[in-house]
C-alpha cells in the first residue's frame, strides 16, 4: 500500500475534465498541497493507506470555484443602495461612501466577510480588485484563501494612492511583497478605459509583458462607456485599449457587455479572457455579456460575482445559474451554456484567464487540492439524475460542506476552521451601523 | 391582559401592506388560525398572555409565499431533461415520461417532495396544476400545506381521464370534495390555448361565471404558440381566448411571454392576472413576460416557480430574484420591480391572482396566519440596512427556519413538522431509479 495523507471518498467527482465525466463512487487521494490520483474507490481503499479518510457519502465533490471579479471589501456594501443604474449607484453613492470609509480596516473586515462567504460558497480562488491589495493579500495568506491581488489604478486621488504613477509604484511594491507566496498572485488592475489615460496603459501594457503578469480591467460595461469613449477618443474602447497594446492573452476584460461582432473575433485571436459577471450587469442595468457567443468563437469566458454591492452575493452556485439561464434567453437558444459548460466557465475557466489553469480549475493528479464537497441528498436537489444539473440549477450555497484550498481544509462540515464567525458578524454588523449613518 | 394562542416576536416584521413597511422589533399575535394584531414587541409584551412565545432574534417574518404556478409533482423528473426548448422538451422527453410513469403513486410522491421543498423554502400557499387533483388535495390537507388545486383539462387522453368532457367532469367532483375544506380550493385549469378547442373553452367560461371559479392556464408561452394559433385560428391565442369568454378577472394567464401592447391593455381593463416564471421562460428560451410593463398598467403581476423538471426549483425567494433582476435587463430599467414590489409579487399578488387577497398574501390583523421567518444572520447576508434587499437578492433557501400555515407550524427550527423528511427522501430516490431506466 501506498501512503497519502487525506482520501476524500465521494459519491460524485466531478472533475471537469476535458470529457465532462461524472464520476459514481469514486476517491481523491492527497498529499501535501496536491492532488495525488484519482480513481474508484474500491480501487483506492485498496492501494492508499491514509490517516485520514474522509467519507462524503451523499456529495459532489468539485473543483473549488474560482470567481473571476471581485471587489472583496465592499461586502460591507451589500444592499446599501438597490434600484439605480450604475453611474448614479457609482457617482452618487458608492463613491462618495467609499471616500468617507475606505480605510485598511474597512478593507480587512468587508474582505475577511467575503472571504467567509465565498469559503462558505465553495470559492477557492478569487480575482479581486480593490484598495490596499496588501491587506487583502495578508488576510488570503492567513485565511487561507488563494487570492489573485489587483494592483489597482486611477487617475484621481484615494486614501491608497495620490496619482496614477502612485498608485502603479504601490502595485508593484505589493507585488514584490507576495511574490514568493504560493497562494497570493498579483496582476496588473487599471479600473477601466474612462478611469484611466492613454499613457498610464501604455506603461501598463510594457510592464505587463515584462513581467507576464496580466492586466484586469472593466471592460465595455455599459452603452454610456462606449459613446463616451466614442465622444472623447473617437473609438469604442476596445479599439483604443487595443492601439495602446492592451488586448493581448494576458487581458482579463470583466463585464464585457457591449460587443461587435469584430472585437468578438479580437478577444478570440488576441486569446484575450471575458469575466462574465452576470448579475451584477442585470442589476445595475448595465447590459449582457455575449456569453454564448464569445465561447462558441472560442474566447475563455469566466464567471466573476462583482461586488456584494451589485450582487448582493459572492455565491458562485447562483452566478453560473444565471449565466446559463440568461444565456438561453434568445430565440432558439435552450441549448446554450448547457450545465457542464457553465461548471467548467465557473472553474477551469476561471483558472485559466488567471494564467493558473496549470494548478487549479480540475479535479486531476498534480493539480494543487482546491477542492469542494456539496451534499446533495436535500430534498430540494432530488432525485439525482445528473448531479452536475442539480449544482447548476437547484443547489444552495448551504449544501456546500467541505473546501480544501491547497490541501487544508478551510470549511469542515460546514464550519468556518480559519476564521471566527462570531467575530467576523459582530465586525461587519459594527461597520453596518456606522455606515447607515451616511446614508 | 389579553390571552392569545401565541406571539411571534421578530428583528423585523415585513407586513407587505400597502406602504411597504419595515417594522422593527414587532411581534405578531396569533389566535387559532388568524393574525390578532401586529404591533411594537415592547408593547405586545405587556398587552399579551400566551403560552407559547416564539423568539425570533435575527429574522424577518414575512407573509408566506404564494407560489402561483406550479405541477408539484413533477418533482420527480427534476434535471430529467436539460438544455432544450419547451417542444422539444415537453413532446420527445417529459410527455412520453409521464405517459409511461404517471400514477396515483407518482403524483403522491411528487408531490409530497414539492410540498417538503416548498414549505422548507418559505411557500405557504401554491396554485397547482396536474393529473390527480384530488391526490394533491388530500396531500394539503394532510400536510397542512394551502393548495389550489387546477381541474386539468386536455382534449387528450391521458391516465386521468379519456376526454375533455371527461376532464372536466373528474374536476368538478374534485371541486365538490374539497369544496367545505379550508386549506384547500379548487380553479378551472385548461392546460393551454394550443391543447383544449372552442367548445370547451366556452363551457368552461359559463362554468367559471356560474360558480365565480377562476382560470389558470398557459397563455403565450412561446412564440410557436402564437404562429400556430394564427395558423389555425387566424387570431393570435389571446385574441381567441377573448372571443371566447376567458379573458375576465377570473383568468390567471401562466408565462405571457409574448405580449403587444393592446393585450397588456386587455388584461389591465378585465383585470385578469399574470403568473410570471421567469426561470422556466429562460431555461425553456421561452421568452421573457414584459412583467415590468405589465405591473406599470396596473395588471397584477404574480410569480410562479413552474415545475422542478423546468427550474429545477420550487423556490419563491429565488424566483423573486430572477424576476427583479430579469425585468432590470433593459436600458435605463434599473428601477424596474424594485426590491418590496418584487416581495409584493411573490406574496399579496399572488394571493389576490387567487381570489384570497382577503385572507392571505400579507401580515393584517384579521388575516390567517400563514407566517414565513428567515435568519438574516448568516454572513452572506450581512450587514443588513433594508432586509427587503437581503431577501430578494441574497438570501438562501435554508435561511427559512419557521413556517405557520393557517396557523399551525409547518416547519419548526428548520425541520418539518407534517412530513418526514427520510421517507420523503427514500421515495425520491426509488422513483428517480426506475425513470432513470426510460432514459
Amino acid at each position: 500500500m501506498s501512503s497519502v495523507d487525506k482520501v476524500l471518498s465521494a459519491r460524485w467527482v466531478i472533475p471537469v475534465d476535458p470529457s465532462n465525466s461524472v464520476l459514481e463512487e469514486h476517491s481523491i487521494a492527497i498529499n501535501k498541497n496536491r492532488i495525488h490520483a484519482v480513481m474508484p474507490t474500491k480501487a483506492a481503499r485498496e492501494l492508499f493507506d491514509t490517516a485520514e479518510f474522509i467519507d462524503l457519502p451523499n456529495h459532489a465533490v468539485i473543483p473549488g470555484f474560482v470567481n473571476a471579479h471581485t471587489h472583496a471589501a465592499m461586502s460591507l456594501l451589500r444592499g446599501v443602495a438597490e434600484d439605480l443604474p450604475l453611474e448614479t449607484w457609482l457617482q452618487n453613492y458608492i463613491w462618495p461612501l467609499e471616500q468617507k470609509w475606505v480605510s485598511e480596516d474597512f478593507v480587512r473586515a468587508g474582505t475577511r466577510l467575503a472571504f467567509a462567504e465565498m469559503i462558505q460558497s465553495g470559492t477557492t480562488c478569487m480575482n479581486d480588485m480593490y484598495f490596499f491589495p496588501n491587506v487583502v493579500g495578508e488576510l488570503a495568506a492567513k485565511t487561507g484563501l488563494r487570492a489573485s491581488l489587483g494592483m489597482i489604478v486611477l487617475e484621481f486621488p484615494t486614501i491608497w494612492a495620490s496619482s496614477a504613477d502612485d498608485y502603479l509604484q504601490k502595485g508593484l511594491e505589493v507585488h514584490r511583497e507576495f511574490s514568493s507566496t504560493n497562494l497570493v498572485s498579483t496582476m496588473f488592475a487599471p479600473h477601466a478605459p474612462y478611469t484611466v489615460a492613454d499613457a498610464m496603459f501604455e506603461k501598463i501594457a510594457s510592464a505587463a509583458a515584462e513581467h507576464s503578469l496580466r492586466i484586469h480591467m472593466h471592460v465595455h460595461e455599459t452603452r454610456d462607456e462606449i459613446e463616451n469613449s466614442l465622444k472623447m477618443h473617437g473609438v469604442r474602447p476596445i479599439e483604443r485599449l487595443n492601439q495602446l497594446g492592451i488586448v493581448t492573452e494576458n487581458l482579463i476584460a470583466v463585464h464585457a457587455t457591449q460587443l461587435e461582432e469584430n472585437e468578438i473575433a479580437l478577444f478570440a485571436e488576441a486569446k484575450s479572457s471575458v469575466a462574465h459577471c452576470p448579475k451584477s450587469n442585470l442589476k445595475l442595468s448595465s447590459g449582457t455579456c455575449p456569453a454564448a457567443q464569445l465561447l462558441k468563437n472560442g474566447v475563455n469566458v469566466a464567471i466573476g460575482t462583482d461586488s456584494a454591492a451589485s450582487n448582493n452575493s459572492l455565491n458562485m452556485l447562483e452566478e453560473m445559474r444565471f449565466a446559463t439561464l440568461l444565456a438561453k434567453n434568445t430565440p432558439a437558444g435552450a441549448a446554450n451554456i448547457p450545465v457542464h459548460q457553465a461548471l467548467r466557465m465557473a472553474t477551469i475557466n476561471g483558472a485559466r484567464c488567471l494564467g493558473l489553469d496549470a494548478d487549479i480549475g480540475s479535479l486531476e493528479a498534480g493539480k494543487l487540492a482546491d477542492i469542494t464537497a456539496l451534499d446533495l441528498s436535500e430534498l430540494a436537489c432530488l432525485p439525482v439524475y445528473d448531479p452536475v444539473a442539480q449544482l447548476v440549477h437547484a443547489a444552495s450555497r448551504n449544501q456546500v460542506t467541505d473546501v480544501w484550498v491547497d490541501g487544508k481544509r478551510l470549511l469542515n462540515n460546514r464550519k468556518l476552521t480559519t476564521i471566527d464567525e462570531t467575530e467576523c458578524a459582530d465586525t461587519a454588523v459594527r461597520w453596518g451601523k456606522k455606515l447607515r449613518k451616511s446614508l
